[in-house]
Order: C-alpha cells, then sequence, then structure tokens
C-alpha cells in the first residue's frame, strides 16, 4: 500500500496550481485546457488528477489559496506596533502583486467568474470579508492611536481601502500605460487624506 | 432593390446590442450562443447578421456604443458652469450604473476579456483616455476656480477618480452586500477630501 507524503503532496500540489496560475492568465481560465495544465506542470494527466478531480477544482483551490495566504499576512499585521504603517505596508505589498501580470490576470478572471458561479463568488465573498475585516482592525487601532480622523465608520472606511486594492487591479486590466509602482505615491496620498482629514 | 432606412437600421441595430448586453450579463460572453441573442431580440438569425456578422462583432459594438455615450455625456459636462459639481454629477451616474446589474456584469466582463483579446483591450484603453481626458479637464477647471487643490496634478488625480468608477464595479462583483447608493455618500468624502485638501 503506498503511504502519502505530505510534504510532497502538498510541493505537488503547489507545482499544479502555479503551473495553472500561469495557463489562466495567458488563456484564461475557459481558453485553458487540463491538458494545458498539465503539460506546464511537466506532470502526466492521471498525476494531476490525482490532486484535482477538474481545471474547476484547481480554479477553486487557487482562490482558497489565496485565501490563506491572506489571512496569514493579516494575522502578522495584526500583531504590528503601528497599525497605520501595517496598513501602508499592506497597500504596499498589493501594488506588487498588481506589478505581476499573471497574478493580475488571474485576479480580473476571477472577478468575472464570481459573476456567474456561485462557488466562486461565495469563495471570493468570503475572502474579501476577511481582508475588510482586517483592514477595519488596523483603522480601529490607528484610530485608537490618534493617527487617524476617528469619526470615520472603521467598517465602512474598510470598505473604500479594500476597493482601492481593486481599482489598482481594474486599472492594470484597462489601461496599458498604468505603473502599479509609479501610481504608489498618488495611492498613498489619496488614503492619507481620506483617513486623516477630519469632516467639513 | 432594397434602400435602407438609417433610422430603423440604428433601431434594429439598438434592439440587437440591448438584448445581447442582457445575455452576456445572464451567461457571460463565452456562455452566450448567437442563438440566444436572436431569440432574446426576438429576430431571426439571418435578419441579426445583417446587422452584425458575429457574436465577437456584437460585443465590441456594445463597448463603442459605451464609448460614444459617455463621450456625448463628456461634451456636455464640458459646458457647466460649476466643473466640480459636474465632477460630481457624473459620478452619480456611474453610482447608478454600478447598481444596475446588467450594466456591472456586462463591465467586469470587458475587462476580462480586454485581458486576451488585442481589439478589445485597444478598444477598452481608447475609451478609458478619453474619460480620464474628461475627468482631468473637469479637475483643471475645478482647481483654476479654486475649488479644488490646485497643486495636484490634474492628470494624474484624474487616473485616482477614474479609479474610483472601477472600483464600484469591483466592488459589485465582489460583495453580494455592496449596495453603490448607500456606499455613494463614502465615496464623496473620499474624493471630496483627495482633491480638497492641501499637502502636508
Amino acid at each position: 500500500m503506498r503511504t502519502v507524503d505530505p510534504v510532497k503532496h502538498a510541493a505537488k500540489r503547489r507545482q499544479i496550481l502555479r503551473a495553472a496560475a500561469t495557463c489562466f492568465a495567458e488563456k484564461g481560465l475557459h481558453g485553458t485546457r487540463t491538458a494545458d495544465i498539465c503539460a506546464r506542470a511537466g506532470m502526466s494527466p492521471g498525476n494531476v488528477f490525482h490532486y484535482f478531480p477538474s481545471k474547476h477544482a484547481i480554479f477553486i483551490a487557487l482562490i482558497e489559496q489565496e485565501g490563506t495566504d491572506t489571512d496569514a499576512y493579516l494575522a502578522e499585521l495584526a500583531q504590528a506596533e503601528d497599525a497605520l504603517a501595517a496598513l501602508f505596508g499592506l497597500i504596499d505589498i498589493v501594488v506588487g502583486l498588481a506589478a505581476d501580470p499573471t497574478y493580475a490576470s488571474l485576479t480580473l478572471d476571477t472577478a468575472a467568474e464570481a459573476q456567474r458561479d456561485e462557488g466562486v463568488a461565495a469563495l471570493v465573498a468570503h475572502n474579501d470579508r476577511r481582508l475588510r475585516a482586517g483592514i477595519a482592525d488596523l483603522l480601529r487601532r490607528a484610530a485608537a492611536a490618534g493617527r487617524i480622523d476617528n469619526t470615520l465608520d472603521p467598517r465602512g472606511a474598510a470598505t473604500w481601502v479594500a476597493a482601492q486594492i481593486d481599482a489598482l487591479f481594474a486599472r492594470v486590466a484597462t489601461d496599458p500605460d498604468f505603473a502599479p509602482r509609479d501610481e504608489a505615491p498618488m495611492l498613498r496620498l489619496l488614503l492619507t487624506r481620506f483617513l486623516s482629514a477630519k469632516p467639513a
């Protein structure tokens, strides 16, 4: 009887997910065949199907992976001394992700797919709720420390901080001249003014 | 010989585009068959093909229509006395569009399609450039009238005003509880603070 080595199993799974992310970015979710993913991963279809029953399952696993990675990062940020600096650190990370064509393309495909696949929509909404809750916590702590306007509703403001993250990816998709790293100063100015100013 | 009545021709074209927009919103661009569009428009395939050679041509025409509508609206805004009020009027219109599921879904599909169809990408980028130029003009006039921070680069700031429009649609796609009209006050606050505050 064959035993499963959990470290090897996880590594193989990651290998398939990375290959799939690249294929989806190049050809889109619907334009990618499972055979493309197998070829890219350098694995046989039988081997890939041992880890994932279908292309759709691979796509779902990619979104789950994304949520797990974000959770781990938010847990780190929750320990940071300076909550406002932690928030801007998060924004810097996202600017880097938006500058990565594979990651940016997958993010847009996921948003489109969520429009017509309830399972994808539920998973995306779940990840997003956790992200917004993490951002709201940072805003609450920053307000308590007197770093931002304490009259702003943290949950309501967190929605519009998360919206800037969406906007980064949307701009990449729309404008071939949009360079996320070059835009970081203007985004930082926008967020600083939004969060810091006292209401008129 | 049959002569073409240009008014009737334009009306039929609009009828097909409306039917297609609804189908694309329900089933996505790739999930929609030309037969679905014909059925929805109440026209025979032969009749529809008289106006558009393919489903793809219908999709392209929808994006072109979008650009033409936006241009006409921006030309109106360029005549407005109060450029800042005109900008917020534009934002109000977009909030209404984001609250319309058919429009919102089509916008997201278009963004995803632009990732892998150069023709769609070029058209989307063209429409976006014109929108940003229109917003930059409003910002320039608002700054000259002393209504907003005149140290902000109008083109750079216009990018992030346009980004808020993208963000509205992305939020609709991501968060089932996101209600564009309820979010309008927070969006207005964000834009007011971003545009009005003097740099620190």
